[in-house]
């Protein structure tokens, strides 16, 4: 092997290991029995397992990031589902080394790492805000997106833990809750709302938007929510206007 | 001073110090010179800095827990606003301890500040699933309430970066954004839903929850929205159905 090659080689052995362990549990011993390679060679190439730690990382990062690249052909919802499924996909394949990475408070954790998170969840926003194709998004959006992804950060770090759902339910329901949270943002600020309706009127009944609204009209049939959210949307003034006296 | 009371001031003082800054950039000497103490008696009561750090935080955690205590009366959304006034009245004094904690990659993470994090945000979740009052919460319940914890925790170190809305519309905004989280995880759980419809009953128009579902409404004002979103409504095989031959 050249020198390239036996570097890149370690790299890929210390991240497939650091991908199924927490980083307290490799050794750089462990990294040169899986790489054929003897303890000072490793050590030759990289000043210590942090160094390894933080390079598989960044490789790791790397790769993640390629993830989350999306033609922009087609409905946003679905465009979003098949993303997240190459992210969950991900998510399975590195999950003891994501959970660990993510947890925090590991003894690996360092400014370095850090950055790395860091960088990951801003090439996962950009992506996001490329999709949507808003010339300035405002800051409310730009909010509303981070807060997405630390949501999809946080339940698949749960979903590793208990595999309580099917992927697939995961990967829909990530993407509706996006959905969700882009309305919210919408009824607040009118410029973003016209885009919403662009953005509804490419949506396909079948995709998770439609799917979405399916569900949210069939609560609707639940006995009492259409009365109570009607007497919401009337509101307190015109609730007073019309049955003044009444406070029930 | 007795043991107890020097003990005590000096937590006090150093909590007071990695509110205002992040751990590396407080020393054993400032919060000697803050208590109005040595160094070697500042030694005296603790092994070191991380030690220190990590009682204080211990404090600060258990603060922040007590401000999520909220009696169980009246609407539950309104419950919440108060609890996030609380919060985020907490986040704004301890602003930049706070960020330094949860951005990782602090130089004084660790598993005892990692197990706070955890402990507060356990109490957190514990609080809100109380005020739902449901017997057996379901997983993707919990899942629901986990998440949006992480969405408050996000949402209010970004505001704490860039304060680009008034804190009372970030308040009713992480009420607002848990409500539809919650609509959205009841459109997917029958059980759930029935419960829905109790807590909407109970709500106020001049609620959050009102005031959410207001704005909502006002989205079906907007060209095109309401067209599109009947359109999802319907359902793909209803719209094959109609319009045999059509795609558009």
């Amino acid at each position: 092997m050249s020198v390239d090659e036996r570097r890149e080689q370690l790299i890929a052995v210390a991240l497939e290991l650091f991908s199924r362990r927490p980083p307290e549990e490799v050794s750089i011993d462990d990294i040169a029995a899986a790489a054929g390679a003897s303890r000072p060679l490793v050590y030759h190439y990289f000043p210590g397992k942090q160094a390894l730690y933080e390079e598989s990382l960044r490789r790791a990062g790397q790769e993640l990031s390629a993830r989350f690249e999306e033609p922009a052909d087609g409905p946003l919802s679905e465009r979003l589902y098949r993303v997240m499924g190459r992210y969950l996909d991900f998510v399975q394949s590195h999950g003891p080394g994501f959970a660990a990475l993510l947890r925090g408070g590991s003894v690996a954790a360092s400014p370095g790492t850090s950055a790395v998170i860091d960088e990951v969840r801003r090439a996962a926003a950009d992506q996001i805000l490329s999709h949507l194709a808003i010339p300035a998004p405002s800051p409310g959006l730009r909010l509303t997106v981070r807060a997405w992804i630390a949501n999809a950060e946080i339940t698949s770090l749960e979903w590793l833990g208990e595999r309580s759902v099917p992927l697939e339910e995961l990967q829909l329901h990530l993407v509706q809750e996006f959905v969700a949270a882009l309305t919210l943002t919408a009824a607040r600020e009118p410029a973003l709302a016209v885009e919403l309706a662009g953005f509804f009127a490419a949506e396909r009944p079948d995709g998770p938007t439609g799917r979405l609204v399916r569900d949210l009209a069939g609560l609707f049939a639940v006995p009492g929510i259409t009365e109570a959210v009607t007497a919401l949307a009337v509101g307190a003034d015109d609730v007073a206007a019309q049955e003044p006296g009444s406070d029930g």
